[in-house]
């Protein structure tokens, strides 16, 4: 008998990513009792292009509210640095500054490796000594990665703050907030950021180069295996060699092993079943990542952007993605527990 | 194994009603891996009042978006219904106008009845024939409602359209449709609409009396019992006595069997975690009434009520309705399937 429940819950779980992208529409039938419904992709296979920035209402309504992402064209021509940030630009104004970054052997921080939940080894350095590497004319071990998530645009380079606006005016109107952090990226080719989520409504804003996201909507939670892992850093020793030390004081994370460009099918087979969506954001575009969309991040050589997180709303829409959560969880334990 | 799963999935799904009252708040920390969250209720136990009308972005953002329901004072002042709308005015402007009344034996109109889901009998009156009984001046079988709600206003009682706005102008921009139905309502004290939910957004406004509202949230899916019932409908002899008539050609509907009034505790044990929210709606108010949310409805004698019904989204909150609406299926079949 219960196995017979617990199928019938198993089924309903793998049957709801794909439910999920439907979007219902009501063939009028004043009929209350069994409204006739019709079916249109409410998640597209492909993320739509919007040719302006949209009105607040419409942000709100049309994206936010339904966590549906685009991809914002002439949203930010107004901003300087869209013409302003070269290297030599950056090397003028603010090359002597320091800033956090990034540095990992293989180009991935904060991913699984192994066994282990690995962070970066953190280095401060000038931003030009960044760049020097980005252009080929310094050598440094490891991947570089600017990728300070603490509003380092507004703490650690402050001086570029006047080439772009502090917030997007629509949608703080539309979110009813002011961002909680606005981020400055800029790395290598190789550093990729792994498949997560953040608990931020996104909007990223590429000033040169692109990026490359690969994209699943927060109902694809079944099909994404998720494991608890101990914590560790990268350190790096004096030679530019590299080892993992475990942060022993920490708490096992959550996170997903899982690489969406080279998924391990046989060990994750329910991703099969999965359907990323794959976008590419250029100079000049801004790209509204809703909270709780998984992401996997990759880059042109030397791309630089900016990104803006709101806080999201823990309401209804989140209670129901904890549900979800929780139940996944709950069918990965009893398939992997031996019967 | 399977039964350890499967109490994993109950243990959430019972969790769950109380979990999504309560909105998280995050507390300003830049450590993505762990956000820190206070709590504050999302769904509060009484229903908020507004003092006036909010704007479109508010509307959709507080309200729709969150699926919340409020009540809006100071929203139809300007509807001259609201001091013109007497049973004389009513009597001398459409009183020989005919109406759809549904007819009952006990006021309960689509709604379950023993081992059936019980259609009311319909008949065409004229208005005044109805005001006649609500005052006392004449007598009809049974217990009268004017509830047709095939936007009955505007189909049988066009002349009263002048008394209102075809529309509520700020909803309809927040939501970027016109109403699909406004439905003129009148009826007895006695007459009752059982527990149940729409597929709208719905505005409903109190012209005069007033109307009692027993709700739930669609979070509190897992406490309510639905179950699979034989239609029939009510015929009245020209005696003036009731019988149930089935309806041999239509499907079995699945209804709610609970009356929140009076539970049947034994039978529906799970109904003792359930939290009723209760509010009463008077003349002059608007009560926004968030789709999916289940109501049930008592009114003074001779109340009337016009209300706007908005097509709702079918996007990724009501997709998540629909899993718990399955899983809570699942959990009921494995309560009463014997073991």
């Amino acid at each position: 008998m219960a196995e017979e429940a617990l199928d019938a819950v198993r089924k309903h779980l793998l049957e709801f990513p794909n439910a999920a992208r439907v979007n219902k529409v009501r063939v009028r039938d004043p009929n209350r009792l069994s409204p006739c419904l019709s079916s249109e992709l409410s998640v597209p296979f492909t993320v739509p292009h919007l040719e302006g920035p949209p009105t607040p209402l419409q942000f709100y309504r049309d994206w936010v509210c339904p966590n549906r992402p685009c991809i914002i064209r002439n949203a930010l021509h107004h901003w300087p640095a869209l013409k302003k940030w070269t290297f030599s630009y950056l090397r003028a104004t603010v090359g002597n500054t320091e800033v956090s970054v990034a540095v990992t052997p293989d180009g991935y921080a904060d991913a699984v490796c192994g066994d282990r939940f690995v962070m970066p080894a953190e280095r401060r350095l000038p931003l030009k000594a960044v760049i020097d590497v980005l252009e080929g004319r310094a050598y440094h071990p490891g991947v570089l990665y600017v990728q300070k998530q603490c509003s380092n645009l507004s703490c650690e380079l402050p001086q570029l703050l006047l080439d772009v606006e502090s917030h997007v005016p629509w949608a703080s109107e539309a979110l009813g907030k002011m961002p909680d952090a606005v981020n400055f990226w800029l790395g290598e080719e190789a550093a990729v950021t792994s498949l997560h989520k953040d608990h931020y409504e996104n909007l990223y804003c590429v000033i040169s180069g692109e990026k490359h996201f690969i994209l699943h909507p927060p109902s694809d939670r079944p099909f994404i295996p998720h494991e608890l892992y101990t914590q560790a850093t990268y350190h790096m020793s004096e030679d530019g060699s590299f080892k993992m030390v475990d942060e022993e004081a920490m708490e096992k994370v959550p996170w997903i092993p899982l690489d969406p460009v080279a998924p391990d099918l046989d060990r994750y087979p329910l991703y099969k079943q999965a359907q990323p969506l794959h976008c590419t954001v250029k100079a000049g575009e801004m790209f509204y990542l809703p909270a709780l969309w998984f992401h996997h991040v990759r880059q042109s050589h030397g791309c630089i952007a900016v990104n803006f997180w709101y806080d999201m709303e823990y309401d209804l829409k989140y209670s129901y993605y904890q549900l979800l959560d929780s139940l996944s969880k709950a069918m990965e334990l009893a398939r992997t527990d031996p019967v």
